[in-house]
């Protein structure tokens, strides 16, 4: 009989820390037996998914027998539509967390380097040290502003990929489009993943989520997602847009049926739900404004956020504030896991959750001032 | 500027053949202008998705802006006490082509030995050549049987991983449990991968999805899919059984969402769907003896099928046949993708779609002749 005890997972995969995914409402409720609990823990849309979306899923339901359209042609054509290049410059994926471990298997190799902002989204760190790669952290400036020229001083020639999330998850801060054309042109043979997810809640006039960089030619790939502003995180669809050869490389080692059927249907009917972005973004900005006023009132810091969530300073004893939350029936991200002990990162809600949370905070910050 | 020339995919990647998938009823019917086209060519299953799994999407659409559950708990649930072991020795996937993926990049590294049987599922050379692994193939013994004592004698010190996929794609025989329970026993420190993705077909009474060596503690994992008796492969679910130190190697590498919240819906109603799988099977055991009969009419040579598919010799010229089968609405698999150029392989369909398969075939055969 062999021996179970060696089958052994690679060495290189010890590196990898499990993920922590927001904890679910369901979750939260029985554990605590809570009839109330809000979740503000995961940036998905407050006001549920797009309605085209569920339509169109609804009317798709009797050909699930049939495997995927293993190119997604209708929704690749959509997206290259929407962003003016071609559909071969389009990769769609299973959320766009699997386009970053696609991304890492393509390019990296053992030994290589990976530039990632810290604090910023722990799956680009996943994806390098499934290939054996190192990642190169590099900090950001007061106020958890990008620091370009770090960047550009950071990369050696074992610099694989750099890794910009902007609007940056947890921070909710971005990369003004000065600074990012300066990083494109500064760098050598090095792609760059600009990760735009939440690129929809980004109104600074000097934002950009990067296509143009790809329409002109560069190494960069933009990264977006059908989880956040269209609210369908559930089905599960990512996408790409990158300079053809950049996709070709990626297309090989991509699952030929990796977006299911639901979600390509879903996603085009979405991606034309120009209703549902506009009151999303409108609840959005309205939802960070409610915040920051309730925070400033606190005597809160808080990072001003281009994103659907805000990051907020809420002191030393942060792990217990975050407890205490969660015990009356608020779910947060805790700070801890971006090295950052004494922050939440919270969500914006529709205005009766942010509401909600906010007569919950208040309670417990006078409760221990 | 960078040069986008100079940003490419790892050298391995370049063993990496792509994918080829069955062409969608939609798409031979645009190219070739036909009112009916029948797909017979992805093992799909003909009677379409369970209706339970149908109605579970059905009343869960309005939570889709949600993340879905990260660790699948009630899917998993249902599926160990299916087969009477542990949520711990479960792991649940996007589709299992994805799992054959996660298992490569959990214990591969560059330079491993796997051995595939040929020809059998391409996505195993695929999961090796990601890795920098190498694939040692094995012939079948005459008829397409399996051949244990070469498959023994193929392993060496770098052999990580055995794929037996049985019932076995694209043949359609199986291993004999006295083989299996000789290979099990036989070979040191390999971790063995049964397929039994058609298990449900299979009604040899000497069959077994070797989920029983798994609960007798062997490196064994049992692979499964809900893409062919449960009729939901549009929707991606896959999953595997092992030993819980397997399952807790392969976890390190699976994304946090991979099963999607709609995936996850369907598969825990279609496991319980007994109607719907019963059916399945005698649509498929008496759509096998159709084609049979057929094949021995037409005096076409064919392997018995223990799956819901039958591999034929339609002769020399099978590559033009295959073509015309096409061009008269009939979509079936050639066999040049797995080396069998005289072969194409025909999923089983309802009786009415294999009427019209053999009366295409028939015409097609007796023109030739």
């Amino acid at each position: 009989m062999t021996n179970l005890t060696n089958i052994k997972a690679r060495k290189t995969l010890d590196k990898i820390q499990p993920y922590t995914p927001g904890k679910p409402i369901w979750e939260v409720q029985r554990e605590l037996g809570l009839d109330r609990v809000i979740k503000l823990a995961s940036n998905e849309n407050p006001l549920g998914p797009s309605p085209k979306a569920v339509a169109a899923i609804q009317n798709s339901l009797t050909e699930l027998n049939r495997y995927p359209d293993a190119d997604a042609s209708a929704l690749k054509e959509a997206i290259a539509t929407k962003f003016q290049v071609t559909p071969k410059q389009v990769i769609t994926t299973n959320g766009a967390d699997e386009l970053i471990t696609l991304i890492s298997e393509a390019f990296l190799e053992v030994g290589d380097e990976v530039i990632v902002p810290s604090p910023s989204f722990s799956e680009y760190d996943f994806g390098a040290h499934i290939m054996g790669a190192t990642v190169v952290p590099v900090a950001f400036k007061e106020g958890f502003e990008y620091d370009v020229n770090a960047l550009i001083s950071a990369v050696t020639e074992k610099t694989k990929i750099i890794y910009i999330c902007t609007p940056n998850n947890p921070t909710g801060t971005y990369m003004a489009k000065a600074d990012l054309d300066k990083l494109v042109e500064a760098i050598g043979d090095v792609l760059i993943v600009i990760d735009a997810a939440y690129d929809h809640f980004a109104d600074a006039a000097d934002y950009t989520n990067g296509v143009q960089y790809i329409q002109a030619g560069y190494p960069v790939i933009t990264l977006e997602t059908f989880s956040k502003i269209y609210g369908i995180a559930g089905v599960r669809v990512g996408f790409g847009i990158a300079p053809e050869s950049i996709i070709q490389s990626i297309l090989k080692v991509k699952e030929p049926f990796n977006v299911n059927t639901l979600a390509q249907i879903a996603a085009t009917a979405a991606i034309e739900d120009a209703e549902h972005v506009k009151t999303s973004q409108q609840t959005n900005k309205a939802g960070r404004q409610q915040l920051y006023k309730a925070f400033d009132e606190l005597g809160l810091t808080y990072i001003q956020s281009m994103a659907n969530f805000v990051l907020v300073q809420i002191g030393e004893d942060g792990e217990n504030l975050y407890k205490q939350l969660m015990a009356k029936g608020v779910i947060v991200r805790y700070g801890k896991i971006w090295g950052l002990p004494e922050y939440v990162r919270v969500s914006v809600g529709t205005e009766e959750e942010n509401q909600f949370f906010i007569n919950v905070l208040t309670e417990l910050v006078i409760k221990q001032a």
